[in-house]
């Protein structure tokens, strides 16, 4: 028995001699009704062959294995598939163009986070953000698949992701099974924490050899990714961190063929992006395998821009992170980061968070795992649960083109609850983005930093001295039914709800 | 006797009756040795007419007047001009391509502010305004010619700018020759305390219908203030204020005709721009007539793409004002403003200071001068200080196409003096941008909201670890000869001179 969207799991003995990563390949065809998919086995090791798959419907299913390998040809069985778990609501794809929904239905409002090589520390440490994560409400977490070899990550990988060969050396023909066994556990836990794994294929931060794989090599462990992890709920696939920075060997045709790859061997299509490190190499997130746009960008007010250009759901996953480290990309206030995650959401889009103070230790969240040690990550969870309250299609930001004030403040609609973020404004009145009619509205006054909701204080909508200037905006009518007293102060929203 | 770079002015007696602003027109020749000078004259009213002229160069000069009206035809005389007085430094204009200078070389680093409609206040708030400049360091300030008619500006002016017509309405066919002298009155006194005056020419915040005269007044009028102001030393043309929001009836041909009206009258070439208000309008700053950037835009860690977009010296005269006032474009904090004040200028540009906290009779600075009430007048004069200090060529920003750091957090250089801004950015150390040589350096930590200058601690330079990502510019070696330890808060900035 297996509730939908776990794992069905069923393994088979088979060769264990020559090279079966190179010279063994199995799928299954797994069947409910008239309805077939096709999901790729991988081996695992001392002549273990497994097969896994994630339903998506409650009731029976059978499989029949396939394979050039008699052992692993013809294999066939059954199980029955029940109801999902409680709080399992399946795999998250696009919705409404911009943003995210579990195969339930139920929103995804991601609220990310950065551990880039948090599964290779130590047993301890990796407990240790378990643990960290149970506390914070983020939602998304980004992870290699490789270890990390970068300024302040020199310590050697709990276990190498390739066994040796006869040299003593990698061999990239080799994935060790142990490591990858490791790695999908701590997917597992993730999962059930509700946590989504956005798992990095590729990146620049080695000195392994990883980064440095042939193509074929490189294609080859896309697909066993895909056989080993698609069936994990939670799986985002993130092809790279800063693939730009691998273009000198990885050209763009061959990053689209991760893609393609991967649309061949995972079944349930999940969610697919790649992230850039200089700000003008944005892929091109238009293309068709791209499922949503992946960037690093500190400018986040032009969140609705990177909407209009890609017409796909906006994650900035590197908006700067918080911290006192010494590369410019780790060291913005928590004040700041903050601000940018407020300001990126009320804009339409979804941003990611990193946390990067120095430890004597090296002992890093943005890379690690462990301890938080900063302040931005509550804001964040204040600002997941305030969405969450309301969440229904996903924001919208209000004007168009940047158009005035939006260009300057922040502001979005989800239904019937809309927001206006002022940031770094501080206006003593607002009307703008008010109610235009008369009705039974709650206004709530929202300090992000303090982590307050008060209602807020209504006054007269502002009526503005007509003016041949912007008039058709602004000509001496009001543009709302009521204003808002505002104690001119920074980092306050406003949160309208018609109650109807 | 005229001292340089003030004013000669000649008058005539002439015709006084018909329309003389239409039907008489004279100008003179200025000579000295070989070189000739043409000067537009006007009419002053009461049958006057003047020719003003801004003298360049000692010694004697001589001029005689032509016109089709015998009385104002063949008016010969001579004057001698001595040195120039101290602190007056003659026009300024573009130096070093991306930066401005006095005519006798000194360096001028605007540093300016706004109060559009100031001279239209009563007479007790204008000796306020001129008293409030005199403490503050601002060394430029934007004005219009026109009285405003707006939000918060609905007085009406002090003086009407035309003259009545017969119908009791405004007749652009004759301009007030009280309001003009008053105005230039007080440009003078501006000049006299070593301000520029960055006149706005037009404006769309009117009621009196100053923004919509006919092409040929407008023509005219331009001509006009040609003749009347260009003699004064402080003068800069500003065609507009958002003149996107006027182009509903003055299309950019139009526009470009007063550029080209006021190079045929404006003898001495004074700087001439034109600023925008939607901030996707900027107007064509690469044409001839346009001598520098004007622009209103709040995402001034861009300044770099300005100036390589337009080739000039970028002055973004509005990335938004401090204060609270409901409009998006003037209620920023004080800290925002000096932040990007700071960014702006350590990325090679310059910005515009402005005031708008609400006021029960809506007295604001941005528009009618007064008393300043914000935080970040002080900072920018603070700015200024330090800039001045060591100001030579011009500020040129670090790193080259928003190479990494300084997308993120700001440098410049000019001769031997270098800045770090680092703005939200709080990192506990840093080397890149710091000499690459050994030397004599003075390292200095600026506290930009404080406004202290403390000596740098410096420490090793940092030696990351060497990894395939970014090996170029930071592969295990330093990129500096030392490194400085920082205290880890936000807007704080380096200064590094070279003493020898």
């Amino acid at each position: 028995m297996t509730a939908k969207y776990d794992i069905f799991e069923a393994s088979f003995a088979g060769p264990a001699s020559g090279n079966p990563y190179l010279e063994v390949s199995f799928d299954a065809v797994f069947a409910q009704h008239s309805r077939e998919v096709r999901v790729p086995g991988f081996y695992d090791g001392d002549g273990t062959y497994r097969v896994r798959f994630m339903p998506d419907h409650e009731g029976e299913w059978t499989f029949r294995t396939r394979s050039k390998t008699a052992a692993l040809d013809g294999k066939t069985g059954s199980f029955a598939v029940t109801a999902a778990r409680p709080g399992q609501h399946g795999p998250v794809a696009v919705k409404n163009k911009f943003h995210f929904a579990h195969a339930d239905g139920t929103p995804y409002v991601p609220f990310g986070t950065t551990c880039y090589a948090w599964t290779h520390q130590p047993l301890a440490m990796q407990a240790e953000t378990l643990e960290t994560l149970g506390k914070a409400k983020f939602n998304k977490i980004r992870m290699g698949v490789f270890p990390k070899d970068y300024p302040f990550n020199t310590n050697e990988p709990l276990q190498d992701v390739y066994l040796p060969g006869a040299d003593g050396k990698l061999d990239f023909d080799r994935p060790n099974p142990q490591a990858f066994q490791h790695f999908e556990r701590q997917v597992g836990k993730l999962r059930d924490m509700g946590i989504e794994a956005d798992l990095i294929i590729f990146h620049p931060y080695d000195r392994w050899g990883y980064s440095n794989m042939s193509a074929e090599q490189d294609f080859r462990y896309v697909a066993y990714l895909a056989a080993r992890l698609s069936a994990y709920s939670n799986v985002w696939w993130a092809l790279a961190n800063e693939y730009d920075f691998l273009l000198d060997t990885k050209p763009v045709a061959q990053w689209d063929r991760y893609f393609h790859i991967l649309e061949e061997n995972d079944p349930y299509g999940h969610l697919k992006s790649i992230h850039n490190g200089d700000q003008s190499m944005n892929f091109d997130h238009r293309k068709a395998w791209v499922s949503h746009v992946c960037i690093q960008n500190w400018d986040v007010k032009r969140t609705p821009e990177w909407r209009e250009q890609y017409g796909k759901p906006v994650v900035n996953d590197e908006p700067e992170y918080e911290g006192n480290i010494w590369p410019s990309w780790g060291n913005i206030t928590a004040q700041e980061l903050t601000h940018r995650f407020w300001t990126t959401v009320m804009r339409g889009g979804y941003a990611g968070h990193g946390e990067t103070y120095a430890d004597p230790d090296d002992l890093i969240w943005w890379a690690k795992g462990g301890k938080l040690h900063g302040e931005a990550w509550k804001r964040i969870g204040f600002l997941r649960s305030i969405v969450e309250e309301d969440a229904r299609d996903g924001l919208t930001p209000m004007g168009h083109n940047a158009a005035w004030p939006w260009s300057r403040i922040s502001g979005a609609r989800d239904g019937k609850v809309s927001y206006i973020y002022f940031g770094e404004h501080q206006p003593n009145q607002w009307t703008t983005g008010l109610p235009r009619e008369d009705g039974n509205f709650e206004v709530d006054l929202i300090d992000t930093w303090a982590m307050t909701v008060t209602p807020a204080k209504r006054i007269a909508a502002l009526v503005p001295h007509p003016t041949r200037h912007g008039e058709v905006v602004r000509g001496g009518k009001p543009d709302a039914a009521f204003g808002v007293e505002l104690p001119s102060r920074p980092y306050l929203a406003l949160r309208i709800r018609q109650l109807d």
